[in-house]
This record gives structure tokens, C-alpha cells and sequence, in this order.
């Protein structure tokens, strides 16, 4: 089983391109999109979405994955072996997160041109490197044979949580077609606060409680959770968070316990 | 074969978990999207849009469908079996004119925690909830092992049509992408009516014919048609209706006879 | 296999409607997605995706595609043989230039009732006619069985590239997800040229050069380049080129070598 996830988007013709090739080489695979509308070259945005979807995938899927702004640079184009799966994608710190999670084993430089198409374009390696790497994969080829092992891969500089006192200020990491408000605090972090707390945005100062679920907020109230993923969020019952209070991806957000 | 309809969209992990967990129970299931832009907490156009589209699905499918206001509330979560197929989601009305199209055999309220994921969410039913109960039913298990057969589901509350002398007032239930007019007004309600008629909305009276196809109105005129759902709509050929009438879901039509 | 193109997006029941009714007929059948994001009758951005996606899927596959304004009108629905592929939808131009690529070996007129559902609605013949086809066609139905060969399908009338000394004029065929500016001038036209080029769209004259791929030019400078799909494109490193320089379909564009 192979996963896609990417910023291409479903108007164009790119996505059916790297399933074309993919089940051009093994026809019997089976092809499982997470997204393809990750926000244009957001490699965080897409490091998240992919490590909140991973978990529930079997063992031995294959996780090919492309939000790449320095495609045709000389940025690698690597492949994670980890203890459960692998991932196949840009070295730009994009897999890594998800990676991490499920224990990484070796990483594999992609240089073996026999394992990429006949032609590879400069500006699409989703289609020429990395959709044949996954499907060669699948199909029972080896990672070692792909190219060098490498021991460097780049690693994302996401934001790291800060504690002072009795508070948190984390960054916005997340916001999901509901508007809720995802943070990258997570839920053994907020074990220090109190129930009550104020959260502390740009342009907004909230008071708020945690709840459990996002129906026990009243109508249009905001609420703290702790949401599917494990991460902490703000959210309005039936509302949109994020438009009623101005937030966006990469804005602080400040937990203040009572 | 199992469904998924959702107000979950595409560009968030949740789409995708549902699958992971679909797959990791089992892998040789085929999985169809009907859609996952129903507009967010619209359980009215969900119904609308499922009972469209499960008349084309081959017996034995099971239709997993999440539009979910109430989502860790009290409200239960259900399995109806059909004389043709299965239904599988909250109990809010969603998955009732779909089923009932069918001919509804029993209800089971979802209660054992065997055929769930071993954490259950208090956000997240579709993943937790539903995509495993969809899985092991694809798999084999028998209705009867999910809990206690009920006999009370919610019924939706969606709008009656209303007769006056020469005229039939009903109410807007879809808007189409390609801004179609679609009412809750079925083929067998307008027998009575001309050809010639008069349609009233909110802020526009249109004089116009009932006519068989798109492209048979002019450019830009406005035609009402049978859809290929079995429902009234108002069209523009080549244009939008919604749009040049100001109209929403929800929104009182009458038409008037001539 | 069968693909699937369309313009009519995601939110709606009836791309959901074709998948049923083919997986009733063929449940073995695989199907991909290659877009149904087609602005609304566009016929041409439909070609043009058409034609360059279908490259990358195997021999054999059954590739149907509907835009389709003229539905329940006059115009024909068709079954076209390639060397390598077959393709099924209305006589509009659409299927040509992904077609002819291939080598067309026949060309048939879909009207054998048997093979078409068994109630025909006038306005959607993706489901009712194309869908049925291509599922009984992906079974082992010959293509002589769908009804008579004709010879004369509809060619589309696409822009053609006039040159004048030292500049070509072609048309922007598509914008991209990304904002880049795709052309209908491809990789031989533009031997001729310098690789230093003034670019003349409507409102903006553009001076630059042609790169090899996206990341060569600094942030936010416009290039061209000859993107994966063989034309030549105007791209603006990370960011969105139809936006910056107010471009859009069916605008012409010049390029005159220094």
C-alpha cells in the first residue's frame, strides 16, 4: 500500500501522473491519498498532517510524500526505512517528524537510475524519482538498493514550546477545515495547568475551560482540548476559531493556568 | 465495497485516518469517497447527497457516513441494515432517507467496545467508531454483534411540500458546483402543474418552461428540469442559477401554474 | 483500470454515481481520479489535462473523460480505439488531443442500448451512458460492439502558434494550482530562441531568462521554463505568476528572443 501526500493540489494533471506511474510498474497496489492540499511549499503543515495520519496505517505502507520547494536544487531525494513502514520524499525535514515517531532504522540517498523514470524532468521529481522509488518498493525491492545509506538527513526546525511559570506559549502549527486552532502543545505538556485557563493570542485574550469533546462547549463558546491527534486546540462548538479570532499558522499562542 | 461521506474536506488527516484504520482491519476492501465537502455540521445535505448517489452502489455496500454536531454528546451511533445494503454513522437523521429508499430491516445501536478502536476518541467517532464497525461488517461480523437492536432512530425533520390551488411551495436542499437549483420537489409533485410556469424566489420571479435537458434552454436562460436524482431543479444553461438568483440552501420556491 | 476527468468537482453525489454504477457492472475494475476539478465547459483545459496525464497510465486503460455542455443535445458519444488506450465521452473535442498522441486506430458512436443503463436521463450521460461503457469495456466487451465506426469526430479548434521573425505568439492554455502560466508553445518551438527572452503578456513585459527548473530562479523572479508536460511555462519561484502578472486562460502571450 503506498500513501500520497502533497501541495499539488486536485485541478491538475500531477497527481493522476504519479498514480500512473506508480501502477504502471505494479499494477496490484493499492493507492491511498492523505492530502494533496497541504498549503503550497508549507513543509510544516505537511510534516503534521503526514505524522497525524501515519499511525493508522498497516504495517510495511509505503508513505510517499512532496512539498518541495527546492526540487531541481541540490536538495537529496531520500528514503526512511523505519521499524513499521517506509517514506519516500524530499530530504527537507518534511518525513522526518512522522518518521521519528515509529523509530527510524536507515536512510537511503536515492541516486540508483534505475530506479527512476527513463527521463527525469527538472521540475517534477514526485512523477520521475519518487512515484517509481515507491512502487519499485512495493513490489519487493530492497532500500539498500537505492543508493548510499546516509547518517545527515535534514532535520525541520519546528518551534519548540516554552514554559514560564504557570505558563505555556506555543506556536499555531494547524488549522483544520473546521477552524479549529491546532497547537503544537501537547497533551503531557498541559498536565502542569489547571482547568480554567487564559489563552493568550495576537488579538484576542480568552478565558476558557478544557472540555472533552467539542459538543460540550455551548454554542459558539470557545473551549481548549485535547484533539485527535494529541496535540492541544482551540475550537468553538458549531463555530469557525480561527476566523472569529484572526489566527493563523505561525502565530504564538499563550496558555495561561489559573 | 464501503462509502465515505463526510464534512471532514480534503485537506486535513482526518480523511485519511479513516482509511489507515479501514485498511490496517481489512486490506482488501475497496473504498469510495461519495464526498467530503458536505458543508460543515449540514446533516440535511448530507442526507440529500447520500440518497443520491447509494441507489448506484451494488448490494451488500456499506455506506459510512459523518456529519457530526454532536459528536461526544449523548447522541448514539447506529448500524441499519437495508433489504440492499448497510449504513453505518450517528444517529441524527443522516443516514435515514438513504436507508429507508431501501427498505430498513433493523437498527443496532454501536456499543461493543470489541468492534472499536481500543481508545475512542471524544472527537473523533468517524475514526474511532465508525471506520472500524465498517471494517469488521466488510470483514464478516453479523449486525447483531454490535449491540442492542433500537427501534427509535432519529428521524430528520426536512421540509414538506406545500399544494395551494395551481401552485406547490417547497424549499431549496442542494446547491450543485455548477449552481443548479435543486428543491425537495420530486417528478411525481409537479404532474399536476403546465408547462409554462411561474417560479417565485426570494428576490426574483422567473417566467419559464419545464424543459428536458441543460442544453436545451438558450444561453443563459433560465429552465426548470428533472434532475438526475428525481428532483426539481432550476437551471441556467451554461451559467449559474444560484448565483444569478441569490439563492441558498434553504431558501422557500413556489411554483405557480399558468 | 479506468480514469476518471471531469468538471464536476467534489461536493456533488455524481462523481460518486459513475464509480457505483461501473463497480455494479465490473467490481474488479480499479479507478483512479485524474481530476474532476475542470473549470465548468471548459473543454480545452480538459484536453489539455487529458492529454498529459494519460502518458504515465498502462496499456489498456480505459480513460473517461466528461465536460460536456452539450449534454442531451445532438452531439454524439463516442468510443475512440488508440495503439495503446481507449477512451469514452462526448464528441466535443475533448478526447482528441489525448487520443491522437496515441495513434487513433478507431472511432465508434456509442448506441447500443444494451450497453448504456437501462433508463438514459438527459443530462447526465456520465453516468448513464460513459460510465456503463467503460465498465463493460474493462470486462472483455469488444469496441465494434458499442455501435457504429464514424470518421469524422468533432477536432477541437485550439489556438495555433503564429511566428514572426524573431517572436512567437501562442496562448496560455492553463494555470496551474501553483500560479504558473502553462502555454500552448512546446520544447521544439522554442529551439529558435535566445535564452535570454522578453515575455509580453497583456498588462506586464517581463524580461528573463529560461531556467531548468523552479528553484534556479532567486525568490519571487519570474522564468521560464519547459515544464514536465513538455510546454513552456512562466513561473515565479515560490509564488503564484497568473496572480502577479494578471494572466489568464486564453490570453496570448509573446516571446521575442534578444
Amino acid at each position: 500500500m503506498i500513501t500520497l501526500t502533497s501541495d499539488f493540489g486536485l485541478k491538475d494533471p500531477y497527481v493522476a501522473e504519479i498514480k500512473g506511474v506508480i501502477l504502471t510498474i505494479f499494477p496490484k497496489t493499492t493507492i491511498i491519498d492523505i492530502t494533496h492540499e497541504i498549503e503550497k511549499f508549507n513543509v510544516q503543515m505537511a510534516a503534521f498532517v503526514l505524522a497525524s495520519a501515519v499511525p493508522y496505517f498497516p504495517e510495511k505502507t509505503i508513505h510517499l510524500a512532496v512539498v518541495d520547494p527546492g526540487v531541481g536544487s541540490e536538495r537529496r531525494a531520500i528514503l526512511i526505512q523505519t521499524k513499521k513502514a517506509f517514506f519516500v520524499g524530499p530530504d527537507n525535514g518534511l518525513l522526518i517528524l512522522a518518521a521519528e515517531s515509529q523509530g527510524i532504522e536507515h536512510v537511503y540517498e536515492l541516486t540508483n537510475p534505475k530506479l527512476m523514470m527513463s527521463y527525469v524532468s527538472n521540475t517534477f521529481h514526485g512523477r520521475d524519482i519518487f512515484a517509481p522509488a515507491a512502487a519499485y518498493l512495493d513490489k519487493g525491492m530492497k532500500p539498500f538498493e537505492y543508493g548510499p545509506e546516509i547518517k545527515d538527513p535534514v532535520k525541520p526546525e519546528f518551534a519548540q514550546i516554552v514554559r514560564k511559570n504557570n505558563s505555556i506559549i506555543g506556536e499555531v502549527i494547524h488549522i483544520d477545515s473546521f477552524g479549529n486552532i491546532i497547537t503544537n502543545i501537547s497533551e503531557k505538556d498541559i498536565q502542569s495547568l489547571n482547568k480554567i485557563i487564559t489563552v493568550e493570542l495576537l488579538q484576542f485574550s480568552l478565558r476558557l475551560n478544557f472540555a472533552n469533546n467539542y459538543a460540550q462547549g455551548k454554542i459558539k463558546e470557545p473551549i481548549a482540548l485535547v484533539g485527535s491527534h494529541g496535540f492541544v486546540e482551540i475550537a468553538l462548538n458549531r463555530g469557525n476559531a480561527a476566523e472569529s479570532f484572526l489566527v493563523k499558522v505561525g502565530d504564538k499562542i499563550t496558555f495561561i493556568s489559573e
